[in-house]
């Protein structure tokens, strides 16, 4: 498709609190001045790929076509990890080649993965712990003005790719499922789609069971567990007016057991 | 008056660690590329209406005519109250119909209040959990797209409205005042304005009493405890260099009392 | 140089909890509705004045000509201090006059400082607490739109200029250096440039020796301590996977020992 497009977002895990984020702005904005820079959140935990990837997931769809969305969660930068740009029917992704992407390359139906590695597109002088500013942010500016994905450099078909951790039939009356990840209320989110739930059930985490489903956060008594099917298309664990997470000790990646009743 | 408009700003309690932020910006981005996104802030806590209206009534004046506040803490999300549009002759407010919207209806001395209902304006499908992305942002990027405020629902005379909490005089030389709200530097901001403050006073939290009146913060000594009339119009309490909620174990909601001297 | 400018940064020390980057990014489009608002981070420790610095030396070259900086971590608003804006042959910084922009004073070859005090820029009535809101986002913003710098004030060339903190050789064999900054990731980055720095040397802190230098993060094993030449140019302490301001104890400030070995 056309690359040339007026939204860039950004993912990190910086935080505000340092230079880094304003440095892949000012990168940005150095290459193309009329581009929006989006902040979708600079507050992923230090390193964790797979909570990157769960927020962009939750998001990316809502976005309108041609947007560029990069992902910079990046312990392995400066090795020989490739940097990478994907181009779905909709959308551009560059983000480091960790798996990061995993659900885009589980998801989409058509999509291109360049190994990113013409130097004329990158800032120089290249530092090797900062690609964000050096490259992952000039790549974006560059496409954002039109230049055709195919010149950052060569289409690739080996890069990383978790398989989706699915829940998992244990026994005739119990599905193992996951925690995948925990929201800023507190609330559990689960690796449990709707197609994925029995008609009847209970959860079980961590010895507590919890039987209740219903449609939104005010139905429930305050402090009162229950489920609910979340914006992310997950089934949530939630305690209205309270934190999930702290009633249930639960964490993040902690199995949990679905009981079929019927 | 014309409802096009160039600016909307996203005032939550969604923090900026998960997607939610990131899925409002799309889904606005998705229906005008061309509007700016303005962060008023997503930190205010969890579900506490009372702060998130503090800090949009502190600083809306602010913003150019015509600008779009969103404002989203909704812990009704899903139940039956209603989503609303306010105009007045400045702005425009969306928002969920909890009271958040209070102080509008209190000092605009003209505004209608519509109930947002066509659902020809929201993201489809509709989730029962997650309006700020499926009827609020949507709502905001249609008006600002010139969508008249009446082709969202139907003018409603009856709507949430918390009255404001003012100082009051409980004897002959005794005004009960408020604590409202707490700031980044852990200042105390009073429900007093100048208009309520006696010419000579000493005020009272925890059994501290505090009597120098000062113009600005560099005037005092390190650590010591005076009073400033703020820059959102009313009375703080405030130790240079210091912390004063920590000094004084202050809360928000917490009485104080005003010893009137002259 | 022609001073309209399509973009304004905006670094202080509000955190994003209060309405005060809400007021200031309002204040400034009230003035300018076109100009690209960029939060470069607003989350400053209160009144450091020295991390402030540190930030925004640490990126601003990151920005294309003609940005406007607007940097307010501001112990003495409302006090006597001047409001200063700098105009080098590339940007311009707005800041109070209490050594914020002392980097730049003592990089840049040629620069002008003005004292900000024509009041016909300035958002009235003037508060004695938010000159954010009320002095220098609104004089940004006439910059912005083209106002000749020496409209704001008369050029000064007195104003505040802390020197540089630089290593200093302590011995024949030692080099006293110290840390000037923690970033996110807990890694401690010192004042120590590359060519401050021996052929063959360990550094100490707190009693802890660090021998390896490396080139980036990965090549490193697990909470192993080393050194790295980071992004910012100096000398960075880091453990990979983990924090090594937890692993040494170490602080803001804090001297540190180059031993030299050859």
């Amino acid at each position: 498709m056309e690359t040339r497009s007026n939204i860039i977002t950004l993912l990190t895990d910086f935080s505000t609190k340092d230079y880094f984020v304003g440095a892949m702005k000012g990168a940005i904005l150095s290459i193309n001045q009329g581009v929006k820079i989006i902040d979708m959140t600079h507050e992923v935990p230090p390193q964790d790929i797979f909570s990157a990837s769960f927020t962009l997931r939750a998001c990316y769809r809502d976005f309108p076509k041609k947007t560029i969305f990069v992902a910079v969660v990046d312990p392995g930068v400066g090795s020989n990890r490739k940097a990478i740009l994907c181009e779905t029917e909709n959308y551009f992704f560059i983000a480091p080649d960790n798996g990061l992407l995993s659900f885009i390359f589980n998801e989409a139906t058509k999509f291109r993965v360049y190994e990113i590695t013409n130097d004329k597109f990158f800032k120089h002088p290249i530092s090797r712990t900062f690609h964000g500013r050096d490259i992952f942010a000039p790549v974006a500016a560059h496409l954002s003005n039109g230049v055709k994905t195919n010149k950052f450099g060569n289409e690739v078909q080996n890069f990383v790719r978790f398989e989706e951790n699915k829940p998992r039939r244990i026994s005739e009356k119990e599905i193992e499922a996951e925690i995948i990840h925990i929201d800023r209320f507190g609330n559990l989110i689960t690796n449990l789609a709707q197609k994925d739930l029995p008609e009847s059930f209970t959860l079980e985490i961590n010895g507590t069971k919890i039987k209740k489903m219903q449609n939104f956060f005010a139905e429930a008594k305050n402090q009162e567990l229950f489920m609910i099917l979340g914006s992310a298309g997950f089934l949530e664990v939630v305690a209205f007016q309270d934190s999930a997470v702290n009633i249930l000790s639960a964490k993040i990646g902690q199995k949990i057991t679905v009981k079929v009743l019927a």
